[in-house]
């Protein structure tokens, strides 16, 4: 069997884990541990939990038990103290009291979602992101940087703060694989977090697995307003330190007018300018028609009107694990 | 199989059912709704849910699941808007809100934590406990009369509000019952709860099981301070409308008296009048040494220093349902 890891976190994540989780495959997930904003923030601050809201999207999109256990976990609360925190986040965030252990939590609460596959943080340091302007504006944790308008304007550092070493099983993974992908994903929330951990580029320059990145569909109004192709695949490369990638997965489809009016407050449709480069798979990847994961439709619409096909992207894809 | 059915709530009904459990028995626990402190009475007031705590402590009490997932569903959150919630009662409440059901949300509970038997409780109405006291003033709620030292000097009325009917399947559960056990629990906030609940009288007296009360260890400070044994029954029967009991089973062992001092500020040892009736069972019920329920403990030890032993109660309760 082969074994495939993803790396991320957030949406971007939740649908390549849902794409793949159909195909016959030993399936991980690494995700970035530098959430805290909403009911994860509330969490970190208030009990000293780890971020638990990234890993619960793994967690979903890779379970095999029941639609109502899934939508369980994506519950949120809506009134008093309880207000706005997932049931799936009080549910990890409790499990680490408990085993007092983050990892521990992640495991326990994958067998209660009958997960097919493993999802893995990326460290267990309790580390926040930090991203310096080149205004001297500094941008105190994710949350900060995910609504900032002011990054396209230029940034002098992003890191982590205090450093964070990877996770030894997150290395394993990434040695051990067949196929790793990243993306796609908020480039600075959710992609480049991972890479700032202390041990990820390195293990992404010496893996001997086939490395695949899948750009995004859309721009990110304010952060990477011009960025075409290239420019995204550049300012990851910067960060893994290496010209790694051997596929790079883009989009084509256009998406209807409508969604592109209600997005454009958000972003724009990325362009391709790598067309000739010789490791591109060009293809239309978008999800058409209504959402078809019903229990994970609040995230969505809340983080992307246009996103990737699960079913479209997976198979892409297998395509690549089954040519290996 | 035989069918038994124990009616109560709090941590009485803990340790019936967890003696119980360990017989090969088709064992259900009706259970009070009336709870409206601590995290219970929270839930209800934001979320307008039914009181999971009881239900909580039934299904843990008769979980098969490991070790970790019953100290989950009593671990309670230490800080910020979550503090004082256990994980249990949040799951129930959850559960409730995605499924649109408490009995549904008990029942995937069940599931959960892989429980041998039901939980059903016994209405699902909601419902407060209010008592007027002899004096006028006015209780609210279980909570308030669980904390009342004026009950010893007479109440004139107890009644939940609004008026509240038995789950249909609670009745059923009665009628169909080889054994029912009442006891041992909170007379005013455990047991007569259930009793304020239209049908469940009814069911009592007609039904052909046998009827046995586990009268409590400990008279409560205030409430029932110099109640004997007569004073137990007759109270309940008042309730029930009829002297329905076949067996009445009663403690007749002495904890050791570091503990009768420890619990002197909450209640003294029952003493038994009714050493002639035929129905007594009289049997030294009292635990020894450490408590062997970890994952109860914190419950157990706000609840009770002295309590019934789990093994030896239900070593006397599968004596009567083996002769049956």
């Amino acid at each position: 069997m082969k074994k495939v890891v993803v790396i991320g976190g957030g949406t971007g994540n939740f649908v390549v884990l849902r794409g793949l989780k159909q195909h016959n495959l030993d399936l991980s997930a690494v995700v970035s541990m530098a959430d805290d904003g909403g009911s994860t923030g509330i969490l970190r601050d208030e009990l000293g939990v780890l971020p638990p809201g990234d890993v619960r999207q793994c967690l979903v999109a890779l379970s095999d038990s029941s639609r109502l256990m899934r939508s369980l976990m994506n519950y949120r609360f809506e009134n008093g103290g309880l207000q706005g925190h997932s049931f799936g986040n009080l549910l990890l965030s409790a499990l680490e009291k408990v085993t007092g252990s983050f990892e521990k939590a992640v495991e326990e609460a994958g067998k209660i979602l009958s997960i097919k596959g493993k999802v893995i943080p990326v460290t267990t340091h309790q580390t926040r992101l930090k991203m310096i302007l080149k205004s001297g504006k500094v941008l105190e944790g994710e949350s900060q940087v995910y609504v900032s308008q002011e990054i396209e304007n230029g940034y002098s550092s992003i890191y982590l703060e205090p450093f964070a070493k990877a996770d030894a099983h997150a290395i394993d993974e990434i040695m051990n694989a067949d196929v790793v992908i990243l993306g796609p994903g908020g480039l600075y929330t959710s992609l480049i977090p991972n890479l700032l951990v202390e041990g990820i580029p390195k293990a992404l320059r010496d893996t001997q697995a086939k490395k695949v990145f899948v750009v995004n569909l859309m721009n990110k109004k304010g952060q990477t307003t011009h960025f075409k192709v290239s420019d995204h695949v550049k300012e990851i490369q910067r960060f893994i330190g290496k010209d790694i990638f051997d596929h790079i997965l883009v989009n084509d489809g256009k998406p209807n007018e409508e969604l592109l009016t209600l997005y454009s407050d958000e972003g724009q449709l990325m362009e391709n300018d790598l067309v000739s480069d010789h490791r591109m798979i060009v293809r239309n990847l978008i999800e058409e028609g209504k959402a078809e994961y019903a229990d994970s439709d609040v995230l969505a619409r809340h983080r992307a009107f246009i996103r990737h096909d699960a079913h479209k992207l997976a198979k892409e894809l297998m395509k690549i694990v089954d040519n290996i």
